[in-house]
C-alpha cells in the first residue's frame, strides 16, 4: 500500500471522522451523517480527556482509518495501566489490505508508550475480522492483549 | 443483610482495598498483599483522573467491597459516553450475600448520573456470577448493559 501514517485527530479531522462512522456497514444504523453537535460535543470532551486518545490513518492527505484509545488507571494486577482500543473504523475504499491491523499494531505501541501493561479492544462481536487482527497484532509482543466480545444484555435505546 | 452504603473511595480506603484484591479467589495470585508502592500509585492516577471512580461498599465502619468505574467519552453511537465497571470484589466473609449485585446497581445509577448511555462490565470470564448480576441489574432500565468476557491472546508477562 502507499504510505500511510497515523497520528493524534485534528479538530478539522472531524467531518472525515463522522463520515467514517456514518460509513460503516455494522454501526451505520447507530450513526448520523454530518457533523452534528453531538459529535462536536463528543470530540471536545476526549480532547480535554488526556487519557483519551483519538487517532486517524492518513494517506495522501485523506483520513482513512480512525480509532479510539483510552488509558485507564487501575489498581488491580498491582496497578497496572490498562489501554483500551475502540471505534476502528477504516474507510470502505481502503478495506482488506491491512490499514485496521497496521492502526491497531501503532494503537498497541502508543499504548506500551504510556506504560500500558495490558491492552483491550472492545469491538462489537460480529466484527470477527478485528479480533484476529488483535491477535496477530499482540503475537511475540510483551504485552498481553485482550479481545472483548460484547453481548447486549437489558434494555436498549 | 444490615445496612451497606457505597462511596467513593477515599485514601485511608487503600489498605482495606489491597486486602481484598488479594483476597480474590480468581485474582490473588496477580495481587501481593500490603500497600506496596504500586497501589499507591495507582491510586493516585485514578483520583487525579476525574473520569475514575473507585469506589467502596462499607457495613459496620468496613470495607467489604469494591469496584471501580471508568466515564469514557467517545465519538460513536453519536458521542454516547460509557461507563466501563471493573475490578468488582467482594470480601469473602459478605459473598453470596446481594452486596456485590448491590453495589452494581449503585454503580450503573453513577452511570446514568454521568450521563452514559451505555455500561459495560469487563471481567474474568471464569467470574460466572459477575455477568449474570450485570444482567439482571441492567433488566428494565433504560441503559443497554453489555457484559465483556476477555479471552486472552498474545504473550502474557
Amino acid at each position: 500500500m502507499t504510505s500511510v501514517y497515523f497520528r493524534r485527530a485534528a479538530s478539522d479531522d472531524l467531518a472525515a471522522i463522522v463520515a467514517l462512522l456514518a460509513d460503516d456497514p455494522i454501526a451505520s444504523g447507530r450513526e448520523s451523517a454530518g457533523t452534528d453537535q453531538c459529535y462536536a460535543e463528543a470530540a471536545s470532551a476526549i480532547e480535554r480527556d488526556p487519557n483519551q486518545l483519538l487517532a486517524v490513518a492518513e494517506r495522501d492527505g485523506r483520513v482513512i482509518g480512525v480509532l479510539q484509545v483510552s488509558f485507564i488507571p487501575g489498581l488491580t494486577r498491582r496497578g497496572m495501566w490498562r489501554g483500551q482500543i475502540e471505534g476502528v473504523r477504516v474507510a470502505a475504499s481502503a478495506r482488506q489490505s491491512g490499514i485496521g491491523r497496521a492502526m491497531l499494531e501503532w494503537a498497541i505501541e502508543e499504548c506500551r508508550k504510556r506504560g500500558c501493561g495490558m491492552v483491550q479492544l472492545t469491538s462489537d462481536k460480529r466484527r470477527s475480522g478485528a479480533h484476529g487482527s488483535m491477535r496477530r497484532s499482540a503475537s511475540g509482543r510483551p504485552m498481553r492483549a485482550i479481545s472483548s466480545r460484547s453481548d447486549q444484555a437489558g434494555g436498549g435505546r
